[in-house]
């Protein structure tokens, strides 16, 4: 098996506009890191609470769940892998629509599960063959990767209602959008939603991600993960992150300016961007054509994400930098479409 | 199924004498902290190196590996996960000698793989039905926890050399003994040695642990781990940790200096402590006594160690404190065996 591919990164001291892995363009909150300082002392030596105990606190308080209705997780990936593990016996399947994140397949195959793939019809709404499953697990990410599109909460709440086993939504990039299914995870014992502050709290190499969902699925999540899985500047950084999201929300509210500017942008050279609602926008192309543009763009030194995959493959990833660097992406797409 | 039952951890402001996770009372070095402090930047807002790159490069450097022989791990927890998953198929079972990490059959049980546990011999030495197994995969802890003892390489090679599967050595505690099985892992091709920082770097908050074996064998670790396992901070620490390892030599030999201490202090009252090549050790009580002690000594402000365990429950585990911690211990331990 190959294992999951990552976007590429540019290496130390590289200078390219980095479009490519949906990271936010602006810092963190000064009071992560203040934080993460504040634990790098002696106490290192010893380990850190196996729960992450503050920041997991401060996770049901900010949401809204109590202290059994959370985990904290090495990021949302690890939360994914840990649900596969929990809730599918090697050997089953579990199911989700595709195109989409492009991990979910790999968790498949490294816990010997069988992943059945449903299309998105054109309009990424729910494809039909998804609802009423008797699997143990559904994914659906939301908004989805890459497309960005999102599915309405009710109709993620008429799916979870009418399948037999887990849905799990996976909301990395909800932040940026118009709802969430959070409530769902309230309310419905058979949904777990995950969240990640590697994207709109701009904490993508502090690795860490939050599960909601009923007391009994989260234990279950608990049970199967390793036992100091958030190590002890992780679970500083997230308690301060969620501490201050007053700083998130500006942060998203940027991102979404820029969003709209990189999405009209797009529109007016002729291309075809799907309305998104995260951090990122993926934009249509003429067949076989979105391979040559991420070349041409990678030569001009500005990095998107090319997905050499038969659903997506006609299109590009970019994921929302500052107004410069999306402005400039604009200005040499420009100048390809110009002369191809 | 229970999960992994990490040692007791104290209320935070609680005071406690802490001697039952084995972590050192020696501060890390100050280049760790300051190599995180200086990470902790705008830059989280990014992905780590999947594969940390640096702290990689300078553990193979520092044990004279190549890159391709070594991996970073979230603690060597993650690296003991990675390696049932990637080596045993659910169904497939894999074998190890008992007393030992009670990690091990947790890993089984969350796998779907079977633990086929082998006692030691009551020398501790290799048990003759180790040797000669079909089975995928054989774990040792070496020194091992909990009971301290270490076996020697020349034994450790003719193990592997016997075995049709791989050799998982976790040496968690190796740098508080005589000897070590790096050598095997560059020379044979089933051998994978694992290493934490927890211990002797002073670092079980970072949770950073090290595999070292054959290109081949790394490579499937690498395959089924998540994709950023290593967050920036713990990354950037364990490269400062692994630049300044004469620090750690020198908390090291502390900690043996008073690891004498405390194994002379408890003969001395009468009780049975194994020779112990790691940062704690194991001594024997009269049956049945072991719990008394322990939960006396709890109540003194005095934490060690008590599995409730058939193979070990008629002793305790102390880790190696301070001078003071242990001259501490030693005196109540004194006091409780005077009045009962």
């Amino acid at each position: 098996m190959a294992g999951y591919q990552p976007g590429e990164q540019p290496r130390p001291g590289e200078r390219v506009v980095k479009l490519n892995t949906n990271e936010n363009p602006y810092p963190p909150s000064p009071a992560v890191l203040a934080a993460i300082r504040e634990s790098a002392g002696e106490n290192l030596r010893l380990y850190p609470r196996p729960l992450a105990d503050k920041a997991r606190e401060r996770a049901a308080s900010v949401y809204g769940f109590t202290l059994e209705q959370v985990m904290v997780g090495n990021g949302s990936d690890e939360l994914l892998a840990l649900a596969v593990r929990a809730l599918v016996d090697p050997g089953q399947a579990f199911v989700y629509p595709v195109p989409t994140y492009s991990l979910y397949p790999v968790l498949a195959q490294i816990h010997g599960a069988k992943a059945v793939e449903i299309p998105f019809p054109a309009d990424f709404s729910l494809p039909a063959e998804l609802f009423d499953r008797t699997e143990p697990l559904v994914i659906l990410c939301n908004p989805n990767a890459p497309t960005g599109t999102l599915v309405p909460r009710s109709q993620v709440r008429r799916l979870a209602e009418s399948l037999t086993g887990v849905l799990v939504v996976d909301e990395a990039y909800v932040d940026f959008a118009e709802e969430d299914a959070l409530a769902l995870a309230r309310e419905l014992e058979n949904v777990i939603v995950l969240r990640s502050l590697s994207k709109s709290f701009s904490l993508a190499g502090l690795r860490v991600g939050l599960a909601f969902g009923s007391a009994a699925l989260i234990d279950g999540l608990i049970k199967v993960k390793d036992s100091y899985n958030v190590d002890a500047l992780a679970a500083a950084g997230a308690e301060a992150a969620l501490s201050d999201v007053e700083h998130m929300r500006a942060n998203v509210a940027k991102v979404k300016a820029t969003r709209a500017r990189l999405t009209a942008g797009l529109q007016e050279l002729g291309l075809r961007p799907l309305p998104s609602q995260s951090n990122f926008v993926f934009v249509r192309c003429r067949r076989g054509r979105a391979r040559s543009l991420y070349r041409k763009l990678k030569e001009r030194g500005i990095l998107v994400r090319y997905f050499d995959d038969p659903y997506v493959d006609d299109g590009l990833r970019i994921s929302v930098g500052t107004d410069a660097e999306v402005d400039q992406l604009l200005r040499e797409l420009a100048r390809i479409l110009a002369t191809t």
